[in-house]
């Protein structure tokens, strides 16, 4: 069985999708394209996907009837109301980050889905599918014993200007704080935020380094260290110490060299290169999930988390050096581990 | 357009072709399915490719007119024969090594292929699809200089009784001296063994470990060890050393625990785990080479030397310490690269 | 000229002290032994300075014409009234830590040593001395640019039924805190302490892990994991990242091993064996200043600065959660660098 | 007891030594310089041991009554008639590398050490010394089963316009053969070298890169690149193969860094620094076997077997592609292992 896809979207990441769909993975083609400019997606019909349909609205395209699922990429401000659309619709359901700009759109989701009764959706948080993360999943189950902490980084060799303070939390933080809490299975209980010394390197309106202090309901303490200006590359770091031991994430492969009075590596500069690998995993697993007409993965509850977490985070920079708790609602036994 | 494929030998490497063409790549299908035993060939049918159509006769497979391409993953001596017929029906072919069980069957299927004046023949050695020695490739022809010499090791944990010396040859080294060529853009213009002292682990009918001496028409030296009972791992290591600088093969990506007084890292112990991706990228290249007519990827005539460098090794290795001359023939136009 | 030397305390650390002198260094002997225990004192006459002469009391020692220089490693509560009566002598005084057991006490040798008007004093605070450390130090200040953060990690496998909250700071953090300020060139303003899950591993009296987290008059921010059941092995990692890349304290060197599928290195167990070698490189520069009738490394400020900002952090520890700020007075002209 | 030490030849090494002893190394003192010049004897006693007394004549330092031992560190071929007048005299004698500058002046020596009946000489290997060898010889004999292979690497930045192609075993290789010979237990019977393709880095009058194959007379497989014209610096490398696992000798110690998209290791370029520390090992035990009136270390026996092996791998280099048998007379019981 081939799953048919509709892609609302088709910027560079619904455009990637598309390629994905059409030239890598197996088991689905997309059939329906939709964009708020009708020349993207028209290019993207060309390119890619010559026996698409184009929609001039997205929620004709969740509607159509040769649409088995639907890959929601447009602008977040607009998610919220396509995934509703798409639960109304009965239709599995990919939506990019955020799932929603607000916490209580998020939580609209889950209560639509809920409603349901069975999962739609799954959201875009990719690193779940690293073969790295994988990887140090398995050694945080199996190899180090109870985990006790986490020592992370996320940094970027430099953001434009456009990036201000509290995108440090929504674009980039976002990733480290649902990867972790499926790393740990575990939920934060409150964050606090220092301001190392700027450094000279970033502009005006971001302050950068900060440092985020989490903590979780098993007591696990986390620090993440977020740098987007720290020239060097885009550098992803996490280590998870244990009873028994610690764990790194691995580096991206790269050849060792001897040269020039060094041994050296490469490291990645471009965050693009990094996690390429697992959005063909993330969305292969999409499709497989469809084929059976629910949805794998991250779940509207992650998104919906991640979205209370994160609005924490932020008052955890406004509030520098203080400890800002965290609560959540009880989870919906929809979102029960199996 | 989707490439309807057959496939001849529904063996362990057969069924896992056919599951990658079914469920991981995009861009074609399984339609033909052949086996000497009718069972094997029944059960890949039902398991992975309920369309697909049986045959008695890997012959009627090639010449069925909804076959586009051929898959030849059925035992070593009946290569030759499949590979032909494939030519003989313009058919783009897809042949697991060995491409055939002498260097003149080889040439055999060369000179058919040169008649036919368009590649259709792939050769499965998959180590050039390898992220790992991609980037190796990439380091040599970019980062190190002139290359002067390599320096490789192939290690099995273990091999079973029925393993004799010469397979260490074309079992084992059979890879490295396709690789080399390719990371070198070069041929082997001499071969010599030496016989280290033999390890207490080996069976009496393997002379293990190896070392085999290479000499390339440029003036490369290459040494590569050959140890199948080395017991802590399945390890490939490969370093080439130019005028400016080396760079060594990655090892497969692995998480670093600290643990047991001991920094640590996996080494893989299965050498089906080795190369599991490169298999993927190997059949997507065919597929799309496919959907052309042609082919692409290692060709007859690297299969063809192959067989002559590694001829030359097993002499080599009943001449131990001796110096043992390689020669090829021209090679013909249709394989100049582009 | 060789410098004659007595030693108070023969202990364990006097004992290798003594032979350190005797049968490593050059340029000094042992000539007078001291110890609340004559026995113990008589052994290490026995076996390792026999000319040496023996004192009931560490005062006639220090008084001793022919004593040039004087290691004090008595018991801690001794230590300040040592040093007193060797900056009373005039005669350069090697101080193992700490140099007094209260700030106040500390205090007081620093104003001795400043009324002196010359450095008698070398507080024993071996890391400074360590090659890994040196290395470190030289990448902070001429690679990685304006230093920024620190993440670092103290480890012990594990920890005797005496060892108490408290000890984490005064017997284990006291060396990150006196290295970072040799490192950074730079003085706290703040401690911090959070405490992680409790390892299973660690006994009742004793919370473990611990989180440190240090602000800097320059605003550099440091984190320090404490954590003293580790299990693994006796491990010290400190990072420093700053505006143009970071560094790494290198680990103790060790043999790569391939063997039982695992790519491994040891990881020391024993702390005596992390920083044995320093121990020379420090007494070396102790008797180096001595022969010139003075004295040279951690200076008696340095002492007293560990001992308020431990302080600092004893009290973080009982307020865990709060920011307590470290004050310093000026530091006497005395201490500046050259 | 302290040893009296003259020193024969002043220049680099013999200066080095000589601050060695009397700044640095417990147990010993200069008390006698020779050079045939003799400003530079004068220059080292005026700057390093202005107590020491000038000879014009080696042979008159060794004879004086207060030298107890003797450091050879004169010109090459002037080093057998001191280490003989030394033996006659009865005093212990550290000699620099080449013992002799024939093996049959080299067993000149070993003739009378063993009419002597007992070990005065030690030959200034020092990488036995090195604490990264001897971690790595720990691990050989306990971590890796039997050795079966060693592949090995010897490789500096750049040569000057005098060094030609038989420097490459008697300035360069000379080093592996003595310490492989220690690290295994085992003697050499037979070498190959073959010379790849020529570095343009490589000037007129050495062949550069070569590579030399031993076979010793347990069976063990040695190769080893010698490669003077690398660039990238001076670079040692060992890797021993046995029945269990392999080993690697370590790196030296040098910090990691993340910086200008690059994680990063410095690469020694100048050799002085690569062993410089196993220098004051070798001569403390020097030292240390001299206060009990013998030698302690590389024997004579040593240094003649490394004349004899060296001899064999020029003739390889000649011979090309040829195995040159080595063979050895039997070892005097005086230098059989306790």
């Amino acid at each position: 069985m081939t799953v048919t896809i509709g892609v609302i979207g088709t910027g560079m990441i619904g455009r990637d999708h598309t390629r994905r769909i059409q030239q890598v993975l197996a088991g689905a083609k997309v059939v329906a394209l939709s964009d708020y400019n009708p020349d993207s997606a028209r290019a993207v019909q060309v390119d890619l996907a010559p026996e698409a349909k184009l929609y001039e609205k997205g929620e004709d395209l969740i509607a159509a009837e040769d649409v088995d699922a639907v890959l929601v990429c447009s602008t977040g401000s607009t998610h919220e109301a396509y995934v509703l659309a798409a639960i109304a619709a009965g239709k599995p359901c990919f939506c990019e980050k955020p799932l929603a700009t607000t916490a209580e759109g998020a939580l609209r989701i889950v209560d639509a889905e809920v409603a349901h009764g069975k999962r739609l959706v799954q959201v875009g948080f990719m690193r779940r599918y690293d073969a790295g993360y994988r990887l140090l999943k398995q050694a945080v189950d199996h190899e180090i014993g109870t985990p006790l902490m986490v020592h992370a980084a996320h940094r970027n060799p430099t953001v434009p200007e456009q990036y201000v303070t509290p995108m440090a939390i929504h674009d980039t933080l976002i990733h480290e704080i649902d990867v972790f809490r499926w790393l740990l299975d575990d939920d934060y209980v409150s964050a606090q935020v220092v301001f190392p010394r700027k450094s000279s390197h970033a502009h005006d309106r971001v302050a950068d380094p900060q440092i985020v202090l989490l903590e979780t309901a098993k007591g696990i303490r986390i620090d993440v260290e977020i740098f987007v200006n720290c020239r060097y590359g885009y550098d992803i770091q996490c280590q998870v110490v244990g009873e028994e031991g610690l764990v790194n994430l691995p580096d991206p492969m790269a050849v060792t060299l001897r040269k020039a009075a060094r041994l050296q590596r490469e490291i990645l500069t471009d965050w693009k290169d990094r996690f390429i690998d697992s959005y063909d995993v993330e969305l292969q697993d999409f499709v497989t999930a469809a084929a059976k007409g629910t949805a794998a993965g991250p779940t509207s509850w992650d998104g919906y988390v991640a979205a209370i977490s994160s609005d924490a985070c932020v008052e955890a920079q406004e509030k520098s050096g203080q400890i800002i708790p965290i609560s959540l609602p009880d989870r919906p036994a929809l979102y029960d581990k199996g």
